[in-house]
């Protein structure tokens, strides 16, 4: 059967033209059937001008948008009426089988908990990007849900992950490490300590701290952080990332003999271009919450938007959420 | 007058060849009388075999040595004889103007606070790393000597912070910010909240939050932040940088083609690696104590350490400490 994607088509920067676009080729490559929550006018224009192809499309009509300068709970009361807050209220109500958005970080964070809400046993959701390493792809989280954690958020995080990378990204016994200021177990915070603690009881593969040296080169599966943490880890990563493909491409640019010389490396830069793609997997997903929900990139274009909604896909066709609710059943003690 | 510099000749993992080396550059380049402290043998081989020429050089033996496993109060008590115990004796004794080190961190910082000892009303000393950017250098600080920090500790290091870029970097009126996981003052710990409400009244120009993604953009010539979080953004951007120059390095190592190409582009690629060269400041310098003590990176190189005298001559020759000192006696209310 299709699967039912919601897409908040008016969330992002680029919306909701890129998110038409990133649809159309989701739907392409997928066979997904999507349903666009938006100002439905404002789709159809979109879709008409463009000559977007996309077919069997479901619009539901909404009249406001969230801003990233609304407040976390506007999604919930002042803008429930938004194209995130019904795509939400539609995800409830089973008129689909996930949800995709480039909208506010915070109110994807809030719908998620308050309107999809937790699996069973899980104390707070948490958001999870794959990132890029030198090696292969990780999982870090959480990216931003919550600014402050107790340890045992930590320790669950730890088991969510180790399931994402297994069940989605077919990891064998995925290392989970936790981001900490040194290797040692008596580094870090009074939180971080005691989290280590249970870490090393835990049902999954616990390697120990890591630092943030040691990150990009991809000695992790799973690098567990509070949100205030590893929203600073995540960004530091992306802006360092940024600033010296800058630099990289300036290089080239400074003369004709440089531009030339492009030409013969040309190859190995795309090698590493790709290798450090954030594109690649279209945004953070919501780790913790009863169905999918895709958070993809605030800028994203359509070619991320597309991958954001191959992660949905990828929840749905690895069962990764009966998985989740399945460990934390088990384990009743952690209720 | 020559400045009197104590060097812990047996710190870090390439001593004591990079460190004497490194020694023997800092004299020829600003003609400091060296006092080196370690195996009183070990530095006089090193010297005769290496050919390195320093004159003047005063020893001061200690046969033990601080590793990287040593806990960091060691320094005040079973390694209390160690180079780095020994250094910080004499400093505190006036038998040199600054502190070098390549050791410990952990024990530097411990020796500094407890040796060394606070500027009267600096709740915390911090490590401070003076960091590269695309525009120009910036300091991050705390990066590991707090893992916990209250909110006027924070706010203190921004003042320490701004006089360091004022009076060492000569950046006029300098741009603090509190490293966050969003720009709003809304956003992170109760912590992070608190400290901006105290910085939005300091007598430095306090530009608000930073997020992750611009601090590489040299978006703010302070980053303040806890010791944790700043140890783990120091060492992100370290090894995000590492790993992409490796991935330029393997790039245009592929084939012949690319080789060749290398030539075209070099003076491109050398301007980028100068720009993001973490050995132009040596090292750390620990801001609050009534000393200059340096800590250059445990893999210094000659250059590196050179680097990191030339620190602590820059702190000497700008008179940092009574700048601190001054700014913290005027404000009474801050003791």
């Amino acid at each position: 059967m299709q699967k039912r994607i919601i897409i908040d088509a008016m969330g992002g920067d680029n919306a909701p033209l890129e998110i038409l676009k990133g649809t159309y080729l989701a739907q392409k490559e997928y066979g997904i059937a999507p349903v666009l929550v938006g100002n439905d006018k404002e789709i159809q224009k979109c879709i008409k001008d463009n000559n977007i192809a996309l077919e069997n499309v479901k619009i539901v009509n909404s009249n406001s948008v969230i801003t990233m300068h609304d407040d976390a709970k506007a999604v919930l009361k002042e803008k429930a009426d938004s194209s995130m807050g019904i795509g939400f209220k539609l995800l409830n109500e089973g008129e689909g089988d996930a949800f995709v958005s480039a909208g506010n970080t915070g109110c994807v964070t809030v719908g998620s908990t308050l309107i999809t809400k937790r699996i069973k046993g899980v104390k707070r959701p948490a958001i999870a990007s794959v990132m890029p390493s030198a090696k292969r792809p990780f999982l870090l989280m959480d990216c931003g849900a919550n600014a402050e954690c107790r340890a045992e958020f930590l320790y669950q995080f730890g088991k969510m992950g180790s399931l994402y990378m297994q069940k989605i990204m077919k990891v064998e016994n995925p290392r989970v490490a936790l981001a900490n200021n040194g290797e040692e177990s008596t580094k870090g915070t009074s939180t971080v300590k005691e989290a280590y603690k249970l870490m090393q009881n835990a049902p999954y593969n616990f390697v120990g701290n890591i630092e943030g040296r040691q990150i990009p080169f991809g000695d992790a599966d799973v690098v567990v952080a509070d949100g205030f943490t590893g929203n600073l880890i995540l960004k530091t990563y992306e802006g360092v990332a940024k600033v010296l493909m800058n630099g990289i491409k300036n290089a080239f640019m400074k003369n004709t003999l440089s531009k030339i010389s492009y030409l013969g490396v040309k190859s190995g830069i795309d090698d590493m271009k790709k290798q450090f793609d954030y594109k690649e997997y279209g945004g953070a997903v919501m780790l913790g919450v009863k169905k999918p929900v895709i958070k993809s990139h605030g800028s994203a274009d359509a070619r991320t938007f597309k991958n954001a909604i191959k992660q949905a896909i990828w929840f749905l066709d690895n069962n990764l959420i009966s998985s989740i609710e399945n460990e934390f059943s088990i384990n009743t003690q952690e209720e």
